[in-house]
């Protein structure tokens, strides 16, 4: 970490921070330059507070050299993580396929398109149980029952099951949850990261619509500092000043600077990402040519009469049809 | 609310959507271009689900043309809404000014800028118990006893209080507190929006780090649904592809927008707007000039050793200076 | 297109609304609902002044249906463009494929980098002459005499050539050269569009940092306007709120939304895009796989020499290795 | 600047890099971490190419400290710059307001505005002859015609007058021109910013659509670097992910940033920023309370038949009540 002080900051003032620096357990290397100091801050510099730090009155700016995240971090964990989830993973070997409805919205309906998923490849079944609209006034998803349908379906079709959650009060309804799914609308409600923490579920950890890749890490790192381990990132787009034909922009690059700077697997969603059901294919094509560790895809029986997100659905028909892409792709990156 | 068929849509297809829309209470009229035919849905279209109509096969695109707030919304009430707290209020003859620490540190501390915010003229005290942070290894705030030193200021100095809820699950710790703040993290925290809907509390509802406009008022709406119209909105700035001087970008033409569009009062928080002390003067002066009904300002009686979100903070005599400034501008815009 | 009326306009500003309209020689088709009345305009609507109609008194809001672009609209003109460029095309069956350095520094250097490129299967050479930099002290190109290097090593090696102008009183200079690009910062630069769609050239034409797909192709209509339909579009990211990891965001959905949009081939640059020569050639294999019609990489025969864009060039050994890479994801996408 | 080496740099690395620095005329200072070495480069940075040295192979990354503009920065010219326009100014005790029509349109009309503007209180006039119009199917404006009217207006009104250059070509026409205006789209037209810089001309510098601040003071800096140093700044908004009530986030804050980094006078253009005419009257109030020295406000006495940008133009009646409201806050702000 490096600080660089103001113009005409004086050797007393230098000493006295050299002092506290210390005191935190650090060693201070000073770099006097025509117009500042800098001061080098050597040693674990994860747990210092960059803003009280900057704060000084003789502080002009600071910047991290090393990253603020450490359980998260790849340099601390070399090795890809290999998520479990039921029989099988995310991560290392298996490509997974989270595939299924927006919104859960009968028996009939999930366990139909449970049945058409899992026999074109799908590994897992997704399913919104919880759903975060923005007007109070639309379908808010059919909450404790959804989840008992999506368990329903695990028990027909053997797939494991992903569902979001929007409030920690709700997680006993999760215990037999997979997956539990963090919206981009939650990406920073940190009481509920925590909550998850002390939980040993899988967590789908999506971005948050304007978060940056160091922020979206550090939502990992809080759920990892509560001893939960198990996170799954999945990126879904970020918002831009162009949404006239993606509903956001899909920011496949994060895909592989992610797997650079951490050891937690990535997947892609690319159905909310573009909001386009026709855009799902390409863009899913991309996901896996770039490296992800899997797709999170919406399929819908009856794509008209979906209750939310309609527009981003593919019919089974079509799922088929991007997994044998796909399929292809996957071959020729390994 | 008007909805774009595709090309080739048929005689037979646009009936039957016509019966649809009607079924839900609408009327419908047709206009048919060369290239397409537009459907207008005419009645109350608060309630239409915006996204299922989208998903329909034949519809190319659907736009709203009344804005789907409605309790929010100025044309269903043209009055001013002035907000109570305490022995004072937000919109109205009042120009309200919270000033206070960015967290609550100490008795001594707070008590000591409480009394000084107020001789300077603030209307309320701000102070912040339980705190957001990016990092989990940063200071997460006092919490419960953050409030309760926040209540021993209120009784000291008559002051409203404000603090902000990151859980909803805390607000028996809030039942003392004047004005509940919800911040930018969790505008979209739907389950704690409904949960403040419950209470009659005033809510300080900041707006969302990429939330547009109407987002911010869908969330304000959220809370009205369940019954509680005491709403403030607070400007606080917005995510830009510029963060080397100014943390945010504040979007001050929020303000008069935000006036036609609804009849809740809006304020400005220069200070979280631009991460810096310098600027809460004349941002604060220009949020006045532009006609916000009060200020947020941090104040710290020694910001180089403010806890959290110390470059914004200024001292009690620059806020003293910066109420005097506005003071005078405040005057030239009645 | 379709105009929103304010409420409260009469009868009479509707009536000589209509007559306006009618004057166009466009028809007229009115959908009067609650709160405010709609008027279809009907017929050839490309040359409509949008925001003449919006400036109306009793205009509220004005929406296109159709789009504003016509030469470059897949509407009109529903085969794919192929974009000969000597031997050699852009679009169709070729997979085009335009390498080289960032800046032309020498000849041997140049030849160098061109003889390595064809030999991995470079369908054209690119290299700056002219560099738009930030800074006014930092190296402007070799500007003619690099020109003449580029035309040097097509003789040896029967590469065409791509090289950007920055300035229509050079075309004197490009009269050899194959593509002429235009860059990201002279998108929107009218005069020289103007001036380039008055020669025959094949033009590369990137996407302005912040524009938006419609501007874009607007851009392209401007060249096509004036007679040259030669146009190749080229993504290479847009500006976003985060660019600590990457210089831009890679925009690849953009390249199947164009190709449903327009005629036109469009081909991506990762090297600019990102920034970063690592992330090269998963984002390369991304956009293959999403369909583009074509690359522009960064090569330099010793990145760390690079008189520009240093970080985001490979070498000639890794440009044969991201060929061989994204070889084999194309033959899984025909 | 800082430059901050990859772990695992070697000695003799080090040592190369230090020669090339020195060799340029730098000092180094090297600080030591547990994870990286930091190299400092002390001396005038200014023409270092900070690309080329984020090119090394060696170099993790680079970070200034000084900025890189040196004739638009306060640290060398510590005093206010003021541009003598005809008899009037641009910074200093002049509060300048150029005002007029966004398009040149007639005779009559020009002249009729320049008068009401003149006497209300206006201090230059300003209207466009060549018109950047995103489609080429709009209106162009009257061009050498326009410019010709212009004159007209400021013979009959003594008003200096302000108009827009697309093309350095055109630069004959501009002789009598009192202040050339560089717009947006053209703010990293290097070509024609160097052109201008040979000129001895008051330029008026927009903001680029998605400039940092940084970017565009650089844009200042090749005027500045030919020699022509009445460069004036004016803020006219940024573009952002909602743009449905205002065309463009006008960035206020940029005003006092601006004025602690430059000398350059900065003015605010709340017509174009906005969009929107009743936005005009509080975002022009807001301007003059933070700082700004001037402003831009397009007047138009038909505003239903302004033949561009229409919905920004306010009336003559209603700019003589801007010049009001905003003098009685410049007068709070002295």
């Amino acid at each position: 970490m490096i600080a660089i002080l103001k113009r005409g900051t004086n050797e007393n003032q230098i000493e006295s921070l050299t002092h506290w620096i210390e005191a935190q357990g650090l060693s201070v290397h000073l770099c006097k330059g025509e117009f500042s100091t800098i001061v080098g801050l050597i040693g674990d510099t994860t747990r210092i507070d960059e803003d009280l730090l900057r704060s000084l009155d003789i502080v002009e700016s600071v910047q991290r050299i090393s990253e603020p995240f450490k359980s998260a971090n790849r340099k601390f964990h070399p090795e890809d993580s290999v998520i479990k989830v039921g029989d099988t993973s995310v991560g290392g070997d298996v490509f997974a396929v989270m595939a299924g409805p927006c919104s859960v919205e009968s028996e009939e309906q999930l366990i139909s398109i449970a049945k058409s998923v899992k026999a074109a490849g799908a590994t897992m079944l997704r399913g919104g149980a919880f759903k975060p609209r923005t007007s109070p006034y639309d379908f808010q998803g059919m909450k404790g029952e959804g989840i008992r349908l999506l368990l329903e379906a695990k028990k027909e079709t053997g797939l494991p099951i992903v569902t979001e959650i929007m409030n920690a009060d709700h997680l006993s309804l999760f215990e037999d949850v997979d997956v539990i799914q963090v919206g981009a609308r939650n990406m920073q409600n940190f009481e509920l990261l925590k909550e998850l923490g002390r939980t040993n579920k899988p967590i789908l950890l999506k971005r948050g619509l304007s978060a940056t890749i160091k922020e979206w890490l550090m939502s990992a790192e809080y759920i990892m500092a509560g001893g939960n381990e198990n996170i799954i990132l999945c990126e879904r787009g970020i918002r831009s000043f162009d949404s006239q034909y993606t509903r956001n922009v899909l920011d496949l690059a994060a895909v592989p600077v992610l797997k650079e700077l951490t050891h937690l697997p990535v997947i892609v969603d690319p159905s909310h990402a573009t909001g386009s059901a026709k855009l799902v294919k390409p863009m899913a094509m991309a996901a896996v040519a770039c490296g992800a560790h899997g797709l999170m895809i919406e399929v819908h029986n009856d794509p008209k009469k979906a209750l939310c997100d309609g527009p981003q659905s593919i019919t089974p028909e079509k799922f088929a049809d991007v997994m044998e892409a796909t399929g292809k792709i996957l071959k020729e990156t390994v």
